[in-house]
């Protein structure tokens, strides 16, 4: 678009799949910007506005109360939307805008044989915070207010061979990144920071809505910013994934239709 | 953006709300597209792509081909969006990106004394065929498969002090182009094209779907394109429609929530 490159995406929230029913609309407005900024932060964009679609019912002023908080956080605008009024389960929507930070914008699909794998933080923290938020007990911020790591994704963009953000599951995102990508990772499963107690790190490994960003850099290069190296890229091989020299087994992550 | 300017819109449609249930998803995904792309229209913006949010289920592959001929049509591309698998009505959502193909892009809010007021073609024809469709008789094609006047916005962009697009209905539509102007707008109600027989003209005048263009012009200017004059534009008074020098009576048109 004349002089700028501009990051589109849109995601879509359904009460009973993608939030709790009853869940605070404040936590659940919070959740949809990060989800959205956090597609912007993979690409290393610098968010600008959003559109919002929104089904009314319930608190409706505890929506908009955290809608206006998490775009304050983000530095993007409220530009325009439409609501609509349906019976059934609410159904919320964001389109988020953000003008590209560095050219080209950094692929998911460009990890290379001989590239490390990193990742900026623990999974599992989501999880956690969800059981807390279903049992009542225990933190459950970490679920109802991710943060998405929009100056980070500026700060790898420039740097890295491929990225994305970590939101249905590491091992099936760090799947689809092999896959996109042509060649085979390898994590060395004790190697990835982890947010829940050692006995559950098969679960932290498969949940997603931490929000990290899963990327490649080439040999040497050191990232910007904390982050751990979870593993390799090699060469193609019979299995786009493998978790201490095997192709994990069992579901990897939220699979989305 | 850079040396381009954005023209962004979102309409979110529920089925048994906005689309009848069990209607044919070819024809709602037209419906969709034609909606957005006549809020682009009306600002005379050049379409340019759409980003979907897709609630799963039904005849997917009929939406699909729906909204591939309507994107061609209008020379839109999908750039990405969101699909989601839940229970309840089916909620499909849009966004639209253009680009302003004039500067300023023309308001809604600029309506003056002394300016005529036109209409780029008749309105009811989507009541026509919204009851065709309901009755299994007659042509509902103008209900099905409506046309934004995209080509029409663009060439009236540049001469216009007001343009909106009539989509919930002529009289509720221009009465809110008036209230935002700050003038008083008089309709002629004989002159006022219906696509209806005479004795339901009211209907006609209050039915939107139609996606026709209300616009003003200064007296004098004569509109590039066909259309018709429709009223004059006045110094503000108590009410801010008139029809036939009145106040027209009942729900004036479609109130969205």
């Amino acid at each position: 678009m004349g002089s700028e490159t501009l990051v589109l995406t849109h995601d879509t929230m359904v009460e009973g799949v993608h939030f709790l029913a009853g869940q605070d609309l404040h936590d659940v407005a919070w959740r949809l910007v990060a989800t959205n900024m956090s597609d912007l932060a993979a690409k290393g964009a610098r968010p600008v506005g959003v559109l919002l679609s929104y089904q009314l019912g319930g608190d409706d002023a505890a929506f908009l109360r955290g809608l206006g908080a998490a775009l304050t956080r983000y530095g993007a605008a409220l530009l325009g939307g439409d609501t609509v009024s349906a019976a059934g389960a609410k159904t919320v929507g964001l389109t988020a805008i953000g003008l590209a930070t560095h050219l080209p914008v950094p692929p998911r699909s460009g990890a290379k044989p001989g590239d490390e794998v990193w990742i900026t933080g623990p999974v599992g923290a989501a999880l956690a915070g969800f059981e807390a938020l279903q049992s009542g007990e225990g933190d459950s911020e970490a679920y109802r207010r991710p943060v998405a790591l929009v100056a980070e994704g500026q700060l790898l963009a420039p740097l890295v061979s491929a990225i994305m953000d970590v939101s249905d599951g590491l091992l099936l995102d760090a799947r689809r990144m092999a896959m996109v990508s042509g060649v085979t990772l390898t994590l060395d499963r004790s190697a990835i920071p982890i947010a829940m107690p050692e006995d559950r790190r098969d679960e932290a490994l498969r949940w997603g809505d931490d929000y990290q960003l899963l990327f490649t850099l080439p040999g040497q290069v050191t990232p910007p910013l904390p982050a751990f190296r979870i593993g390799t890229v090699m060469e193609p091989g019979p299995e786009p994934l493998l978790l201490d020299g095997a192709a994990p087994s069992g579901k990897l992550g939220y699979e989305h239709r």
